[in-house]
């Protein structure tokens, strides 16, 4: 609301260079953002150290190196996802520094190295059908400032796998949790730490497991109190709330 | 944004009362609506002739008749929906004039007796079990200021009773057509007129009517144009969006 | 039960080359048909007339070609449904007087051309997309000795065109109404005739046709009592259906 | 199209009492049905001996009383289904004659005993549960003239009951056939006979029978062509649609 | 019903050529929409100014092309929509001064120009992905003379962009609103104007989304009381039914 | 086959009193049984220590003790499910010895208490919501002479419950699982042991828990390769199967 | 591992009270919890302050007083959600100090009154019927010493109420926001702030809300990054995971 | 328990190398599996004789190669299910032994060909559709030492040949059932035996099958209370617990 444009309205009224009325119809026209909706965007400063972001899906490389050299331009990190190779190719003809993380399917410019998260997060898969959707969430976190750690393979049909590494999930800030099928990690995980934790319910399965859907309604579901969750494969929004946690 | 207190303002800085810094301050602090936002409700001036509505459905008698006593102090049209007679005897106790529109379930004030509609809109549907829900359709509308013609019992298998009362369908600027069961009474009706036709899935039938949705994807999925449609069951959505149109 | 075999077997029993007991033994060991099961099976007379089927989907040219000869030396009509051309032109070189039915997908061996059914067969489809699953019970029906008579592309939204036909729909003796979409048709249909009507939903639409499963529950919920109905996109059974209705 | 009101038309403008014109003018305002469209409805005369019908359900013993008295005095056959006990009471003091056949709920007035049906119906059903919706089948069957056989308690999980009653099931023209849970006895019973089977899934079972849902789908898949269906519970329909096939 | 041919027949049987049963008898024989259901097509004098339309998805550009060029000659606007660049080569080659709309994957012939709408219709949509189903709104309604503006990438997550173009959503006299994903946009606009919204589920995202049904759903329960909606990605029918109530 | 009733027909043959025509004649009219149908129910030897079972859910008192008297005569043990307080105060009116299992739900009478079971069952169950479920399981498998050991309330967030508990897992020689809301426990079980798992989805949660459906469905995509499941709440059939495989 | 009944044990074998092999033997018999097990609960540390917890629904009067009575033993909150002034009548007789939260459904008891939360958290909630889940939220949350504030009535369609609030959504350390028929809120208020959003989908709604599942699925494909959710009207749940984030 | 060690562990203490708190702080650096872990997996004996197996969907030839020679190494049975030819191109150049089962889509090494089944395991398919799943389960069940015979090709709507076939039934000591479609066949088969049946829905089917979910549903409700379950298409499953029951 300070913005220059209403205090010279204000200057101009006072200098007697407009009537109160003509003041009242200037105000009318001023651009909208100069009439206090700046502040609808003022957590704007929150998003230090939050990467700019493509959908990668459906795009062509021209389209994703273009949006992409574009973002970079802003000086922070940039992360496409859901991307191929052939995107890759084409950014990194316009990009230099830009990575490939081929197990996320992502495209990464890391330009802002800084520590933003205080803890650790950890990342928690099942299946090996699950880890491309948990490294959307690793490369998200890491791109966010955060210390990651993944724990991979450790579903809950083996559940010694899973004891054998409950110092990596008991000393994390805030984990993500990646399961398809029966979706049944994230409760067991859940019982075993007393931090929030970030469900992602992925589509590996076949049959009932209704791409996903399956796992879905099992964490929506969980016995654990303290799992909340995101849409089926949004590796990049459990990594996103995760690090939003992890600042606090 | 010609709230008198935004030109007080600016008076007061135009007579040196406030700095203009000063008056910048003052306006972050005046109230969000005299900020412009009053803007973004002017479409109230619409809103002449429009009932104020009140959701019957899970209330006490005592809570309707309170709010219902309370908007008609407001000297316009009073609508409650889904009411049964409990609700309508604490309201007759405090509002004169109110009136139980038995078929239709709703509690109706109408001090406002002007047309608003430039056409008739025909409210027509399929079998018995529809008829509440057409009836609210028709309430609706008639307490927005429409003439109302009603066309019932003329489902499709029956095509030559529809077929009869073509003269009512084809005079109607606009139509409100629910049906329950298969759902086919709209495709019909639109491919007779040339006007909007807004169809209103109803809960009528058992096993696979699903309550309404059998009837609501029937709908969706009409091959005729000129339809649009609204929630199962929802006469009063169908009968506000008819007289909307209706006033154009 | 008046097999040979049994026979043979009392008859042995009688002049003593068998003992009783040796008789229960051996019977315990006639083949199963042998012990009057063949009465399980003995409406096989019914199917005087009836064709053999294949299915032709996901098979390649050559099984549908061997199977497809293979029935036609039963001296029958042979049907392969669901068949493309090139499963037609490996049929051809094995089978002289094989025909293709293009809009039917189809490939016919009509050996036997008497009629079997009583009345006509109405085959009435909604929508163009209609017309392979309506062409295949049009097909099936011819092949099983019944006259037909197709009505197509006279869905709900055009009543005018509907009635305009309504001589053909009356004079049949069973009707097969196919459609896809919101599924009307049938009902429609059902109102203006008095004898059985075959709904086949179809997997046309998009969106929320749910590849015919709207159709289907709007055909399931037909406020017409004369409609029963089969399968989405099943026109052979519905031919089929209607082939046996019309030999009673 | 020979009502005598057309007749009579073309007479007066013959006599000179109308310029054709004003015959042009009069058939425009001849009642609807005048202009042909009994036609649409010739088949009333198919439908002697079908009974009038009320749904029972959710009706006042008061209403269905005086529906059933109201179509009683068109002389023909009466059925109220989905009726209870207190609405027969009601029933029964108005019209005289009126019987109460309390498993398949129905209130029946069979003023026409005459049989219009040419063979026999069978009616089959799997547990006891599936028997109201059997009954009403049956006795829909009978109010439209027809001699009906019931088997009942014949499920596909105990085989040999179904096989030792093949003969009753081989010598009905038309069968109806009740099942929820699974909805497998269709498909059986459809094999073991050559004519038409009208299936009716029934809201039996719990947990995943889905309140017949189950029972229908697997049914509209059954693996027998002869197999057409109706909707769940919908024994009215299976007796309706099985008369009219009884009567070709 | 002033069809000369009627008239021809009563002067015929005022000259005595025709006895009154010839007449009779000739009436009957009479073309069906002779007899006066031209009526029920009477509103075609409404779809003046209307495009004929071709839904292109799944047929050959040879086919579109015969088609396009069939409905050309009737010298009014020709739509084809869900079209290709294949498709539009082939119709160019036909019919000079058909254009592609890439974006609206449409052909289009615009041979009249006149507006028929009254005021403006506003087309507004959420993301990037939505803008193919906008712009198929946005082309329907141009064709159909209407004047239409766009506002693209107004998503409800940015609430702010949305604001700061109310003054377009607040001058339409209708409107249009396409969103996939949550599908919440339509509530947020129909609360922002007084005027009818038609809102179009699109299949824009991935998992939960189920290719617009939640969106759809979404839709369907919209708190805001002056929406209603058409099927999933159906651009064509909200352009068309926003030009119906533009055209009162 | 070697009923009486066969060698009796062929000694008749033999002594000449019947021709070998009469022998066929006569089989073909002997009951269905006799002809080697028994075979079909030879398993029933097996049937030794089932019990009889009544499913009581929507019987009466009456129906219930009626039934419950009846199978008791045959004197094996009689087992009735979903039975209540009053049905148990019907039966143990008519059957000494009859026993109400209140958590379980049943009515028992075990007049057989041999054991037919090999090792030992162990029931788990997630919740106290589950128990009903379970102690049917436990019930139905008791009374068929199984050893049963439960263990309840070891949830899968609280994973170290159920491993203070793997003695008594890995001792089972078979086991049953139920578990509500994520279904997730069957899993967990599965992977602890090395024999096979019946998984028991029950009814119990909220909101998407859809009566278990979510459990059923979490099961039936178990990543645990020993786990086989049955219907929703399905104590019985848990216990039935169980015992089966305990016998083998 | 540094529990007593370990040293002890090597202690003993130091001094040769026991063998190395009696050692191992005892290791093998202590009881699970001292093998090191204590680790999966270590984090019952950051239990402090956590309220126990009873789930009311289903449960007596009786019950519930006493599981809340022994639970109230423990020195900590306790929460009883799902709760009827029954049960609190119940509650009340035996705990003094418990207090009924109505509009919450829940009974609490608060003996630890310190501040474990950093920041606020914000509870939103878009309709009057979403009260009693946002309640929920806000009850559990104090009760884990949280500074609370809510923001009722703040739909999408009225973006105005919103907007007039938006100081109180951006001041809060982490928000819930919950939501019945199109969920369209969290989106909205996810894109004004910076901070982690829960969402909760409601139960609110007719027809097509399918009892939240509409709701819950517009939240999961929230458009805002920063939006994690929780199952059906689980208002706990969104308070405790809010509880567990503003601790950090 | 009794690793070696811990034993050297008190040894070391005995004799004092160690004191008693390094000991414990020794005993808690251990690796996880020395902690009597090793328990939880001490069902690993049961697995001798049960064979490594690959999910080969979704896998390169290189993957699967690679996988499968390593897991051959192990000495024991290896499988690959869902397989192609050119996966097993890659293995065999790998692995001396490994044959194709075509039907199956299976690469099997059978290294083990010992019996580990006590008795017959019969593998029953309802049309030729099914095969490939009753071939998986074939596949599985003789890696794992049983002898297994199949019967295909016996639906329900041709009883005859399943009852012909009764013998090979009622000697299995343990039954796997593959149906699509309806999925009828367990419940006749159930009936037959008096053993466990575990039933395998498949993805045959079209329309209204939903790739298996209509055959899962009617398995899942069948009335044979000795069928037991697993997922759409997993004949592996199914052949994996019958392996596990048959060595019972």
């Amino acid at each position: 609301m300070n913005a220059d444009s209403i205090r010279k309205l204000f200057e101009e009224v006072r200098r007697g260079k407009l009537s109160p009325d003509e003041g009242v119809a200037r105000l009318r026209h001023l651009p909208f953002e100069d009439l206090g909706f700046a502040k609808v965007d003022h957590h704007r400063a929150l998003r230090v150290g939050m990467p700019e972001v493509i959908f990668g899906e459906r795009k062509t490389p021209a389209q994703v190196a273009g949006i992409f050299a574009k973002l970079a331009r802003h000086g922070g990190n940039v992360l496409a996802t859901r991307a191929d190779e052939k995107q890759f190719a084409a950014v990194r003809k316009k990009v230099r520094g830009a990575e490939y993380r081929e197990m996320a399917r992502a495209i990464v410019l890391q330009s802002d190295r800084r520590k933003y998260g205080k803890g650790t997060i950890a990342v928690v898969s099942a299946g090996t059908g699950d880890i491309p959707v948990a490294e959307e969430a690793v490369v998200t976190a890491e791109l966010m400032g955060n210390d990651v750690q993944h724990l991979y393979d450790v579903g809950v049909a083996g559940i010694h796998r899973l004891l054998a590494n409950r110092e990596t999930l008991v000393k994390a800030r805030v984990l993500v949790v990646c399961a398809g099928m029966e979706g049944a990690l994230p409760s067991v995980v859940g019982g075993m730490v007393g931090v929030p934790v970030i469900a992602v319910p992925t589509s590996v399965g076949y049959g009932t497991s209704f791409q996903g859907l399956t796992a879905l309604l099992g964490m929506m579901n969980s016995c654990a109190s303290n799992v909340s969750m995101v849409n089926i494969d949004n590796g990049f929004g459990a990594g996103y709330v995760a690090s939003l946690i992890n600042r606090l």
